[in-house]
């Protein structure tokens, strides 16, 4: 006996947006915990949130989807849903398969987990000390990879490590990455020489010029209206807050970021913005009609990626962005930048130039970062090193990668919020992003030929709107591997990234 | 057969320990909604608010507690339970029983039709547009009407709005409420009519001089202090934001207060801050031990309101308390109050004087407005007057008695946010509170003879240790009726709460 396919679909997506709206709740709890939250209520709140994850799992493996799904893949009418319909199946069924075989235990042991170590980790990179964090970045590990096993027989994965990179950036493989990552890694260490040896170099002494933080608020919040990530009026979606580590949570009419201001460092609080506000339109910018489904949302963390480092990098680095924002810079920073010249102003926030910091880093070196992590990462999940050597290894690779020496852990090891929180297989992301963005540029910038001319008289409008015609409205409607095919016309390849960084490095350096 | 009464008794406490925590997480959300939500969000976080008020119905209604409690009431060693698990076991079969009564469907509808109201309420007061908010207002009644005839039946009171009374203050009732209140507005009318025919009236003109909104900020956080809640040490439970209307919200270690400041009106912050902070002292000083069980909450509304009202106006409107604070409030507002004398200062801060907004009302005219707003939910419960109606009568009580004329709904009928948050039965407490408090003055002076001279050293830590040990630490360990009398020795009477009005007045007004 065969159900009613039409009225099967519909309760399906009821139960699922159910969870889908649970899930943006747990977001504003998350978002609490980082921005707002009294440091006294971190026991609280991870019983919170590792009751909530253990919920959503529950509601996320509920018998009646299993049941409703099954009724609709065998219904014989299966073949009449529409794209859109077939991709929400595809999409309930992959995470339904991966979750039901999820223990629900280890589900709340990893959100418990996560709180902690988030919370101790924050205390030892403030002391410096790895010792501290070590235990608890053990436990996480070994909980990723129990996890990791059991996603790995569900999604058919070659190893445990791909299936933790599947959850950002489904069918990718590590294997697949490497191969990418070792011509980038190629084209940037050729490029970085470039630089290092041009005879025109930056002077960027002003950008450590103080700017008090209440003006970098204003900053912000100008920077926001150019890229239109609307946070003052009175139908904002959005606001910016300052956290040690900026992210951006929500969900459509919910999406917020967070910044941190240097007063010795106003152009870290604007790439930060910028690269915030790129996450932010793209959530903001997803298909209304999909709200609550599994199609609306972003179709892989590297196409997040993509988004927040075109519109930080691509957008926010180029010279006309700064022809058109460097005078409102100026006025709204009174005489402190006043001197300050447009062409030695786009050089200095373009200097190539190795770093510890991966958030600071360049456009040209940011990838040699993420390689280090990914080589850590697929060692670790592959049990060819452990937790206790990171440090060593982790300071070893930044000299091999950026002839740099980290003094002390808070620099290197415990720089980044990820493997605290859990994320692990998420940085290889931050790398694609920039692939993908460098794809993408050189199809918008033959179906908008003008688009620099718009941004220098301070126009983003015809940019956001190929922006959202073809990633954001695309929602999560085909694996980022299809998008990219779709968008471009072509597989993954760096070429178009190293030729963008190539061009615009030669000017700004002069060889 | 009889099962394992310790074994029945834990596993009904882990269920409950998880209702606890997830409605905690609720008062994050709502706490965001009124705090940092952006505007736009407010349609997903109607959603969001009444899908997990239908979570939090299922939890609490699961048959798995209602199988334990049966298994535990029917134990023959029931007896053998002490005193806190049989008021544990209590305080879940009255839950029990009330929500199993109320459907789901219910639940979600009013938990969704708050959001809708609330966010209506806002723009109609904010354009002085009662037409705008009614409709919303009758939707809202017209629940709570429906959930109040459910309740009435099972908890057995007179009439729906005592079940709704029931909800806030339990086993309290209009009937009762009225008699006590009757005495109540005697005694004020009495004291208002001698503080306006007295000769020495009080110079409040410095109350309006204008002081910087960040300024204001610190002064909160400097009275946070003396009250001792914390609000900025690193392990601090606490925290002060800035909402139209000044609430507090929070469980345990995560309690959160606002405030709203007005620049020429800086007591309004100041005694805002003062009263959310007796609420939240309340809160922190639960019984640690009883974190996550039914016994671990406050009272009872009333005796909340008697926390939040000793801290405001007992402590804070005392000459002793500004013996400390007014040399600290000088220093914080530089020249602006320097002249001000305390003995000036302390008559202004009690001024006695008809005013239209309740939140801003002297201690003596404050009850008056409570007793307008118990009547007029009385008569909306009891079917005798309409929503459409209430802006004609709310005018016309106010005439009657406080003989002030309203001009428009927004100062009138509209001001306060209960009834859009779907708060009926609430305000008595606020009375109940003063008249609780006053009893609680009379013992705690027996008890702490040295209280006013410790206050002016700025020593709160013995009236602290005295409110801690005989009402927070109580938590919900008695019936607030019960309660009362433990501390007091004496049966609910308005008596002392005038005597301590009528001192005070007669020493500020020379009668």
């Amino acid at each position: 006996m065969t159900g009613n396919i039409s009225s099967d679909y519909k309760k399906l997506m009821e139960k699922i947006k159910e969870t889908i709206i649970f899930n943006s709740a747990q977001a504003v709890i998350q978002w609490d915990m980082e921005t707002m939250m009294p440091p006294k209520a971190i026991g609280l709140r991870s019983q919170q949130l590792a009751l909530m994850s253990g919920m959503q799992h529950k509601m996320e493996t509920s018998p009646e989807i299993g049941k409703l799904l099954e009724s609709i893949e065998k219904h014989p009418d299966y073949g009449k849903l529409d794209a859109v319909q077939k991709r929400n199946i595809y999409l309930i069924r992959k995470n339904y398969d991966e979750q039901t075989k999820l223990p629900e235990e280890l589900v709340v042991a990893i959100a418990k987990q996560r709180a902690i170590a988030v919370d101790v980790w924050k205390k030892a990179k403030a002391t410096k000390n790895f010792a501290m964090f070590r235990p608890e970045l053990e436990k996480n590990i070994e909980l990723a990879k129990k996890a990791a096993e059991i996603l790995m027989k569900v999604k058919r994965t070659a190893t445990p490590y791909d299936a933790l990179i599947d959850i950002f950036e489904p069918k990718m493989t590590a294997k697949e990455i490497t191969k990418v990552f070792d011509e980038l890694r190629e084209g940037l260490v050729s490029l970085l020489r470039k630089c290092e040896h041009a005879p025109k170099q930056p002077d960027t002494s002003f950008l450590s010029r103080k700017i008090p933080i209440d003006v970098q608020r204003k900053i912000a919040i100008a920077l926001a209206e150019v890229v239109q990530y609307d946070v003052t009026s009175k139908n904002a979606g959005g606001r910016i807050d300052q956290t040690e580590h900026p992210f951006t949570n929500g969900y459509y009419d919910d999406v917020r970021i967070t910044t941190h201001y240097y007063e010795d460092m106003f152009a870290s609080s604007v790439f930060s913005v910028l690269h915030e506000a790129g996450h932010a339109i793209y959530e903001q910018d997803l298909n209304p009609e999909w709200m609550y489904q599994p199609v609306g949302t972003g179709c892989s963390s590297g196409f997040h990626e993509s988004q927040s480092r075109t519109v930080e990098n691509i957008i926010g680095r180029s010279r006309e962005f700064w022809v058109y924002f460097l005078p409102k810079l100026k006025e709204l920073t009174g005489k402190t930048l006043a001197d300050v010249d447009l062409d030695k102003f786009v050089h200095a926030i373009n200097q190539v130039k190795p770093s510890k910091i991966r958030v600071e880093a360049d456009e040209v070196t940011y990838g040699l970062h993420i390689i280090v992590r990914l080589n850590i990462e697929r060692d670790l999940f592959a049990d060819k090193i452990t937790v206790k050597e990171l440090p060593e290894i982790w300071n070893q690779s930044y000299k091999d990668y950026l002839s740099i020496k980290i003094e002390n852990d808070s620099e290197g090891v415990m720089q980044d919020t990820h493997w605290a929180s859990g994320y692990y297989g998420y940085f290889p992301s931050y790398a694609l992003g920039n692939i993908y963005s460098g794809q993408m540029l050189e199809t918008m910038e033959k179906d908008l030929p003008n688009w620099r001319k718009q941004l220098a008289k301070g126009s983003f409008t015809e940019i956001k709107q190929w922006l959202a015609k073809n990633v954001h409205n695309q929602g999560n409607l085909y694996d980022p591997a299809d998008l990219i095919k779709r968008i471009t016309g072509r597989e993954l390849t760096v070429k178009p990234y190293l030729s963008y960084l190539n061009e615009k490095c030669s000017k700004l350096y002069g060889f």
